[in-house]
């Protein structure tokens, strides 16, 4: 018998019961579920669950609500606002074992996973149907993860975040119950959209078992483009009229002058310190010629430079090499530093100036944090490379945070483009929604009036 | 002082002196509010109101809570279901004076409009900016309205239903809070999905007063196909392939057999009475021709007869000609009938048998239903020419739409893909969701404890 502290004794026991072996409170289970990606401290739960089905997470979360002990869904714990720390101690749910698809359907394009399945294995596995699961958030995250911070990335201009890509799920509520929601379906008038109330609730109204999604089939041809402009304006520009005209870009990624930087100097390349523009297009070999061509001419009126494209995949991956060592790259510009990567989405005609304004504060505040833009969608992220131990420079790197949110905020924008709330952003929820996250509270308490369901997150 | 029914008078006192003459008593509003285009009978409201702002909006639901009269919101009265009927009396609260766009931002593809505002003016005033709004219920449909009941269409398959074009929205709760959900963010994961959650509540949650949309560039080139099939199958299976294919059609319309007997009988045409496809593509004059002929080539391989395809606009609108006529010409193919207009949608690979299942129970019950399909989406409607007081005949309907509905419940469908439930479809709803019903009663209860928004609607 494990030793339990008091306050989860009595549920441990009877967790131990129902899931034996797949109950753990080993050191490394505890430390490896004690936190996200992020810099938010550590906060270690008392076990850890691995459950293998539906009836089992049931059982679970009554166990828990019957003990008022926290229950934290964990998929890949790859989030970045410590959506995963347990900070009332409490269960850990892994729902890493529960990984499997249950069902493919390719002429309906659609498939049934568990909670627990990685985006990449589900690819891989789609890849020889001719389908795959287009949301590309960068991480290897669980789709469950995935559903539950309302993911997108860097290919949602054209295809949607997750919440667009999921027709219904399975979810747990904190009484115990198993409600399926949405169905196969492409669309659906029938009542209020559970699927769409679950989804991005971060795993604080039900834990999700399972997801129904929509597919797409894969390209039969891409073409990919990398193009420098004189400054962010320019660039943003470029994209504004490349989907006014109609072109239907699947990617556009754009790394400023100290992201290329460090791209340089991490992968000896050469790219000019400028900001950069990475493309892709999908379609037909004819169609996906013509929209790099239409989108070169409308890059070159915006002082582009040379708009290099190509089909051929390994031209391709050399193009896009920069774009796909961004992250490494930026944190190797700063050695054994935290990268804290924050993202806000604003209206893209806002975009240039708020990424320009960001700059200038992070300059000022004598911090490093290059800025990654999925411009299409208005969403950048500013990677503060920090010493969380250094207290002056996270005070500094705190209010350039709370800056970039607060210039959102007052141009429509949201706090989080595709973060989600976790500790990190629930003032900031608060300044966005204000009445609204009343009524967000109001659904808590009715869905979860003991607050078992990851306490803390999203609402205070 | 008009002479309110007993429960009716304290709150209708209080609406005059707040309304004046926008509070109408005239037996022309009662009459035309007491139904939508359904066949479920009417049930008038005590009176009409016609506010002109959000504050008016929740001023008149503050007098209706106080004095415990229902609301009920009314667009343009185009809803099918018993929508807009005011089941236990109360007040019918009309938003077309609401009815201007707010803010228009070419530049990031948005605008906000209040919730009166009908779909054509809306595109009417977007075309010279060369946007519009894709969505497409047919119906020239209040936006508020199409937004409470999900409404969706034939360029859904492309451009999303209406929820995927709603960035945020307005709406005044049960207690008159104004609440702002959503923004102009193309994306966010900030806290919970308070906009999916009122959409399509079909005003049961909230009375939505102004909506922020996303908009679309108009296509720079249309082109649209004809083509009959040997049957239903092999019409869907060429529609399946041309998914497949990733070939990014924006319409594609069945009409069956008996629908193109009454298109030909009221337009005086001469197409085959055959399964036929209405097909359109959008895109650069390029890439349109490259869809038309792909998808003529799938077609042919399916049986289809010569693919007719242009992107003249008069030989377009010539070739469409038999698909926009078709709900004026299957009315005419029983004068004096009503038109109960039922939809379901399933998955794409079971929609040929849902089809053809229903033909055959229509044509035992000695119905006339001709069906009409939104193929992509695996949705179609049942239009039953009924003679309301015939009761036997309206057994036989109602027999007949409830084995519809059936067999899309069996295999992972929905009762109803873009009308919603209203009164008519509550029953299903249940069969459908099951314990996903008791939890949109718990949310109904959290949000509106007293009831008073559109009750009877949705749930029980």
């Amino acid at each position: 018998m494990p030793d339990f502290s008091l306050g989860f004794r009595k549920a441990g026991e009877s967790l131990l019961s129902l899931l034996g072996a797949r109950l753990s409170t080993s050191e490394y289970d505890i430390e490896s579920h004690a936190r996200d990606e992020s810099f938010h401290p550590p906060a270690p739960p008392d076990a850890v669950a691995f459950p293998q089905s539906n009836e089992e997470v049931a059982g679970i979360v009554r166990i828990c609500r019957e003990h008022s002990v926290p229950v934290i869904p964990f998929g890949a714990g790859t989030a970045v606002e410590g959506h995963v720390q347990a900070t009332r101690g409490g269960l850990s749910l892994d729902l890493s074992r529960m990984d499997r698809i249950l069902d493919l359907q390719p002429d309906d394009l659609d498939c049934r996973v568990q909670a627990g399945m990685r985006r990449i294995a589900l690819n891989d596995q789609l890849e020889r149907h001719g389908l795959w699961l287009p949301v590309d958030p960068g991480a290897d995250a669980s789709i469950g993860g995935m559903a539950a911070t309302g993911a997108s990335g860097t290919t949602t201009v054209r295809y949607g975040t997750i919440r667009e890509n999921v027709l219904g799920l399975t979810c747990v509520l904190a009484d115990g119950r198993i409600v399926h929601t949405g169905g196969r379906a492409r669309k659906s008038s029938a009542g209020y959209d559970l699927t769409k109330l679950i989804l991005g609730s971060e795993g604080t109204l039900g834990v999700i078992t399972e997801l129904q999604l929509k597919l797409n089939p894969l390209p039969e041809a891409v073409s990919s483009a990398v193009c420098s402009f004189p400054d962010i304006g320019e660039s943003v520009e470029s994209v504004i009229e490349i989907l006014q005209s109609g072109i239907p870009v699947a990617r556009c990624e754009l790394l400023d002058e100290t992201s290329m930087q460090a791209v340089n100097a991490y992968a000896k390349l050469s790219y000019e310190p400028a900001p950069t523009m990475f493309f892709e297009f999908h379609g037909t070999p004819a169609s996906v010629k013509e929209q790099a061509q239409q989108s070169g001419e409308i890059a070159a009126e915006h002082g582009g430079s040379d708009f290099q494209w190509t089909r051929e995949r390994e031209k391709r991956d050399k193009l896009w090499h920069a774009r796909h060592h961004a992250y490494y790259a930026i944190k190797a510009l700063r050695p054994g530093s935290y990268g804290w990567v924050s993202d806000v989405c604003v209206p893209i005609s806002r975009l240039a100036a708020s990424i320009t304004a960001t700059q200038r504060d992070v300059e000022e505040a004598r911090l490093i944090a290059p800025i990654l833009g999925h411009v299409g969608d208005g969403n950048f992220h500013a990677i503060f490379l920090v010493d969380p131990e250094d207290e002056d420079e996270m005070d500094r790197a705190t209010l350039a945070n709370k800056r970039m949110v607060e210039r959102a905020l007052a141009i429509g924008g949201t706090c989080t483009g595709e973060h989600g709330i976790g500790i990190g952003k629930k003032e900031a929820l608060i300044a966005q929604h204000g009445a609204g996250v009343d009524v967000m509270r109001v659904l808590k308490k009715a869905l979860d009036p003991d607050g078992i369901l990851n306490p803390d997150k999203v609402l205070g």
